[in-house]
């Protein structure tokens, strides 16, 4: 698939990295696409990344997110799937920029036409990519209003390495609200680890599922 | 140990058969214990409850915790260990009543005599006291201002069944927004498994930590 992956930090290029390495057409979007000619990957202007892109990922930081996305205006993303991996969170990441909501649902609202789906927030890169490098299975989910668009994401996620069974579909783009609040959860289980490379794994009872 | 467990709910009720198999004495506090006397275990007023315990445990809906414990007085609750497990949630669970902050912070900062400890609110009550009942082993997190409190609350943890290698010290008492901003992702997690009785386990990479 052409991929457009807008936001060229640690998020950014482990994705393009990873979606490049499965086959995919990964082009990244920069705000100033000049400067960044070192990445190793393609890389265009945030509007150009979104038009020419089947599938847009949002990997900017979720406080600067709205606003790149309305630069990009709502043409350049309607009827596409926007895979949204972003958190907003103050620089102390301690407090949530969309307390009681969540960037992916005020993405939904602002964008009608595009198929926002949110998933991969709940981690680092380094497992976003690498979930075999983790010390045994754990859990990526999945939100979004339209079935079609998380088919598509789930399928983006095994290329990934994510197996199926290691995917769990939450519902709807509200439930966005806790992938995102989990990130506070998320910096105390790193600093009670002293590590970022972790990840969550959901564990039931057999019998109760 | 005399613990007193404030609140005669679900997990009010499965936390004191709990430590009370474990050989502790068990209270539960009532608005109305007149009117209790039919749930196998010893009821008193709120008040008398914490007085006469070691260890108080706030499991009161966590909307109104702090007005129980202020009608309680923190003469009651002064240099003891406070268990706190309780969340704020709006009826409909999709919202929290102290974003951005949490209960238990609230509480440390309104009773400074207090140790404060959370855990436990990451999960249903049927995980709380059958960690072993789940298919593989999970996490419970820890977070609190002081290191006895912490200690003895993690053998409170052991005695329901949470062996030290689950048990999770995520920091200080600032660290429980996270433990309580979790219970969004949980009733995703329940939505998408059919299921409350279920806890996450923190899977890192042996090599990282």
């Amino acid at each position: 698939m052409r991929i457009g992956i807008l936001g060229t930090g640690n998020v950014g290029r482990a994705l393009a990295a990873g979606w490049s390495a499965a086959g995919h057409e990964v082009v990244l979007g920069s705000r100033r696409p000049k400067e960044r000619t070192d990445l190793g990957f393609a890389v265009a202007g945030l509007g150009e990344a979104a038009t020419h892109a089947e599938v847009v990922v949002n990997a900017t930081p979720g406080t600067a997110s709205l606003d790149v996305l309305t630069t990009i205006g709502a043409a350049a993303l309607a009827g596409k799937t926007l895979v949204d991996v972003g958190v907003g969170l103050s620089d102390d990441f301690t407090e949530l920029s969309h307390p009681n909501s969540s960037l992916s649902e005020q993405i939904q609202e602002a964008f009608p036409e595009t198929l926002v789906v949110k998933t991969l927030c709940t981690m680092d890169a380094s497992a976003m990519t690498d979930p075999g490098g983790l010390d045994g299975p754990s859990t990526v989910f999945l939100s979004g209003n339209s079935a079609a668009a998380k088919q598509t994401t789930a399928r983006l996620l095994g290329d990934l390495g994510w197996p199926p069974a290691s995917q769990l579909d939450i519902g709807g783009i509200t439930t966005a609200r806790g992938q995102e609040h989990f990130a506070l959860l998320f910096m105390g289980i790193a600093g009670g680890l002293g590590t970022h490379t972790f990840n969550i794994n959901v564990v039931s009872r057999s019998s109760a599922v």
